[in-house]
């Protein structure tokens, strides 16, 4: 830290992203990537961007809205995109919290959520899962401030119905919510059908995880025409082009290669069920997913001491030292031979 | 604009970026771009990159910024890596500006600078340029805030000499003093030299102009390590990820062929004083410039209409329509046979 620091940003505690260790060659369970390559078309079209690189991208991203909007059946003004989901989430927080408004979200959840409150001084109120780690929707009824939610949550896995979010947009009608799908496409039901009804309703997406694009960082948020104009009035005020050229057509290429995509998708979802069930016949408790991950602890087994074990034999996966969550790892859906080794290496060591 | 946006960004203008229009091919000397692709390696590597997006990009940039810092013979730690230098101005107007530390900066400059200001609640004391638009040194001698000066300033051309910038550093030991060397490389004196013996420098730079890769996103900024470690702080506190793939890749094939780099800045500095002198044989007072830009007008001719009239003919130009700087037009330099086009248009527009 430099003597000069704002006095607001000296006590930030920055988010931890998910290490990418250099020292071996890791099955790379830990950061919820997709095991499979970006679709058909999506590295002929980044190619082709980067011989033009000398040229600004557009910072409007025309094409790429009206391709998203074309396939999730709204318009280009319903649909903002930019620098992966993490820069919309950040931009949300800013414009829809603040003074007097403080922001709601899952105690255990995506660690992002408690950063952004304390970089923008905004009050996080976090609400505390069930005992068994499901969110209630009757803990959001009525609140008085900002509201995010990951759906299906992580790392938890675990979703709510489109039902249950539309209890809570009717219950807070004054402020925005949030719902952060990154993972949806791996089973939970999507709330984009409610956008047209709410106006209070705002979806982020990403092509992280889903269609096997989180190196080339683009996310997008689809809501009414309004909370779109919000979002886009921060993101001109900071970086207008952060959506690169290559990124852009990448985005493209691979909306035009969606069925590619789902595929994949079914893909990791029959490994996760296979994993799920493997890992209870090792004697596991896992979570109920409908992600591209599972969250899960062998009893009598410590969380921190099992990780590093992993570790050592080569297979990464997600250890959060937090209350009620030490004794679980966040395993990602890898495929089916990533998994089977992660078998082989989970039986060496509860076996020793 | 929503009903839920918070009060504070109400009324917040966003930067208006260079028009980007599609309706025809335009020679196009708007917004500062390289006339010349990317160096070799560049789209080979991006493409490589494109072929294992699935996988997250480095936040930490290790490779990218250990390439930088062997260029400019420094440390990585003395190296920030970000999406576009736009992203690191952002950062550091959050981190060294604020409560009780106002903003210093040009009253013509980068359009962004009281953008940021006002984004993040910063007190904006715009200094205003001598008569002939050069920054007077003396304006900034013991002030009592952060100070951000293009060097070269943008649109003027116009550049301090590093002993100038030494005596504002100097005069300011309590502040961090910005400086945004976008255009350095087409002549001026870099502050680089500075950096070890002042712990309140730092030196913004980007990828856009000089090396051809608008359109990637990439810019770095080079101080001590405090200042670094202060821009990383907020860095991962909003969107540790913003450098994708691609782009990281991109930047280090970029600095392996800074020869190439270098040759394309100085045909631009060989074309920018043919256009410099063409302009002046046709009546124009073109200000000194020593960026690959040149801000000119025509006395008696209104510098918008000229704009209108040479973007109806083809050919883009910047016009600010702005106190003391209307009648100009900010023109990029671009290659020979482009300037060429220009030239003829400006006869026909002129002679009519």
């Amino acid at each position: 830290m430099s003597r000069y620091l704002s006095d607001k940003y000296q006590s930030l505690e920055a988010y931890t992203p998910g290490e990418q260790p250099r020292d071996m060659r890791y099955v790379k369970l830990n950061t919820n990537e997709s095991p499979y390559p970006p679709a058909p078309g999506v590295v002929e079209a980044a190619g082709r961007e980067a011989q033009r690189a000398q040229l600004y991208c557009d910072p409007v991203c025309a094409e790429l809205r009206d391709a998203l909007a074309a396939r999730y059946d709204v318009k280009r003004a319903n649909v903002f995109a930019s620098n992966g989901s993490d820069d919309i989430l950040n931009f949300a927080f800013m414009a829809f919290a603040g003074a007097g408004v403080p922001a709601y979200f899952p105690d255990i959840s995506y660690g992002f959520y408690p950063v952004y409150a304390a970089l923008h001084g905004i009050e996080a109120r976090p609400v505390p899962l069930k005992d068994d780690f499901s969110i209630d929707p009757a803990d959001y009824l009525g609140l008085d401030g900002f509201i995010a939610i990951a759906n299906p949550n992580a790392p938890t896995g675990m979703a709510l119905t489109r039902a249950q979010i539309e209890s809570i947009l009717k219950a807070n009608p004054n402020h925005v919510v949030l719902i952060d799908e990154a993972y949806v496409d791996f089973g939970a039901q999507s709330c984009l059908p409610l956008v047209a009804q709410y106006d209070n309703l705002l979806v982020v997406r990403t092509f992280s995880k889903s269609r096997g694009l989180a190196g080339a960082r683009l996310g997008f948020a689809i809501a009414q025409e309004g909370i779109i104009a919000d979002l886009e009035r921060i993101k001109y005020s900071t970086n207008p082009y952060s959506v690169n050229r290559m990124t852009q057509a990448a985005g493209i290429a691979s909306l035009a290669r969606d069925d590619y995509n789902a595929e994949n998708c079914r893909r990791v979802i029959a490994t996760r069920e296979r994993t799920v069930a493997r890992l209870r016949e090792l004697g596991f408790e896992a979570l109920p997913t409908l992600a591209n991950f599972v969250f899960a602890r062998h009893p009598g087994t410590d969380g921190g001491w099992l990780y590093g074990e992993l570790k050592k034999r080569g297979v990464l996966t997600r250890h959060f030292d937090a209350p009620r969550i030490a004794d679980y790892l966040r395993i990602t859906i890898g495929t089916d031979d990533e998994m089977d080794v992660l078998f082989v290496k989970l039986r060496e060591i509860l076996e020793a």
